[in-house]
């Protein structure tokens, strides 16, 4: 990923300086122009701007605590994925280097870096944002997310797991109409523009009602879903399709219900599924 | 449904003659130019093209039966919702009768009909879909998915699974921002992109791995994301958000990697989904 992030400023034009532990990986970077640090602190002193992707945030540590001196009154912004605690205590840390400090998230693998589709999720500092927005929109397109540095790897996991979940649930779908025949890429052509369709809307809708805690199942209640999802799961038994997932969701319906939700809208899941840790 | 379905046609001004169990359900409809039948038999003999909309398969022979020599030598496009066997046994009912059969599935709420955005699904007779597309282009727009009656149904099940997973999906990674004060209109709007974007993108390849049998592992692999998953599953248990769902996801990675797939993509997961019975 660190490559990636270096290829796409250097496709830009931008100076750009690398440095990475093992140098023979920055050896395609430098054809492209890069010029190669031989040392953390080499790199840190070359610019204003310094983006840090390495694999945790240990590696981070280790990487740039000799070099914090360095780092004071510059912006760094850090691409390493990890817990919002850890991006909380991050913070902690340049504040007291005199470091101002980004969040970053990329939602995106490699390939997808430097396409201004591809969203980078940002939380921190906003004066280092705004300061270098047109430098993160070489990368893909920069999201500000609030002052509170770990909202960026909060929706980092959040979208990911949406993300999972529609896998799962499409890969299940997959499974169960290729049982009568039907190719994948048939069915996933629909099965997108729903997405993109229907599911949008409803996504939108119920987010309203999520807000403001009332979830009227004007269109579609929770009971109708729990009577239709069993169509679903005899269709997938019938043909030894794998049910785990479907019976999880029939599941959590039925909480729903129990919990008084039943002539409510499939928003009101939420309902049984918050923590008590609620804000 | 049935209603709106009715007012549809009556909208675009197509004459159209209405049937309901009971008579008061159709006054509405009479005040915007239906003509309502009196008997089934009425309500088949007015026109060429018969459109059933009940609650189920039982209720459908209830009113079919006593009429099938009525039908002979009409279209059925039958709107009832129903299981792939039912529709196939319908289609022998239909042939028995000399009725063209079409199987259809809407894959909208009663409020959608009519918007051209929102999928018909239609299996069977293919001249009957020909001969009609113009009228069924009234209600939505109108996709033929083969001559298998069965067919619509099995992708009307496919599809509520993937909206199903998507919804509970979408309202754990709301729950988890929602933890930290973010707003569930915000999330979703990111969500929505991300679903419409990179989700979509991943889907489009995977199907083409599906349809292939090979699973290449080039950007993302099962590996990975079974190491990412850990951090939404850390950060929604401290915060006390239910962690059914991504600990079901993260079981069914971790047997797709037990199966031999951890360096391929997620693709691979349909492998141990999948039943014995695939064709
Ligand atoms: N790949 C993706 O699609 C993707 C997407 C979003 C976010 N991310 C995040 O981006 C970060 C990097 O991911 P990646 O895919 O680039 O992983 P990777 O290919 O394994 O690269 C890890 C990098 O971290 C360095 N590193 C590890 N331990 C170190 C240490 N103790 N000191 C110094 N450097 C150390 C490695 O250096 P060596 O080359 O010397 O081993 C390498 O440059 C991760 O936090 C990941 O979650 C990745
Ligand atoms: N609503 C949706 O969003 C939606 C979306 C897609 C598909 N569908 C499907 O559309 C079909 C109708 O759903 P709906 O929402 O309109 O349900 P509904 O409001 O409950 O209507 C059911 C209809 O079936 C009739 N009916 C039931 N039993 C009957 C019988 N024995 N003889 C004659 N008529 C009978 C009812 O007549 P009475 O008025 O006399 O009770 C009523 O017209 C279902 O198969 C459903 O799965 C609905």
């Amino acid at each position: 990923m660190g490559s990636a992030l270096a290829a796409a400023f250097l496709d830009r034009g931008h100076p750009t300086t690398v440095w990475n532990r093992s140098p023979e990986k920055a050896k395609a970077l430098a054809e492209r122009g890069a010029h190669v640090a031989a040392t953390p602190e080499e790199a840190v002193a070359a610019a204003e701007l310094v983006i840090a992707c390495v694999l945790d945030y240990d590696a981070l540590h280790t990487v740039v605590d000799p070099v914090a001196a360095r780092l004071a009154g510059r912006t760094l912004v850090n691409a390493t994925s990890g817990s919002p605690e850890q991006a909380r205590e991050f913070e902690g840390w340049a504040d007291a280097h005199d470091v101002a400090y980004l969040d970053g998230a990329v939602m995106t693998t490699p390939p997808g870096v430097g396409n201004p589709d591809m969203m980078f999720l940002y939380s921190g500092s906003e004066q280092a944002f705004e300061t270098y927005r047109g430098a993160l929109e070489v990368l893909g397109d920069p999201l500000y997310l609030g002052a509170d540095p770990g909202v960026a790897s909060l929706y980092d996991a959040a979208l990911l797991g949406v993300m999972w979940s529609t896998f799962t649930g499409w890969l299940h779908g997959t499974a169960l109409v290729g049982a009568d025949g039907v190719a994948a890429t048939d069915f996933t052509e629909l099965a997108n523009r729903w997405l993109g369709g229907a599911v949008h809307s409803f996504l939108t809708r119920y987010a309203g009602q999520v807000d403001e805690g009332r979830y009227p199942g004007d269109d579609a209640t929770v009971d109708v879903q729990i009577a239709t999802i069993d169509h679903l799961i005899h269709a997938a038994a019938d043909r030894g399709v794998d049910n785990a997932l479907p019976e999880l969701l029939k599941a959590t319906m039925e909480r729903t219900r129990d919990a008084g939700h039943g002539g409510d809208s499939y928003a009101s899941v939420i309902e049984v599924m918050r923590g008590s840790s609620r804000v």
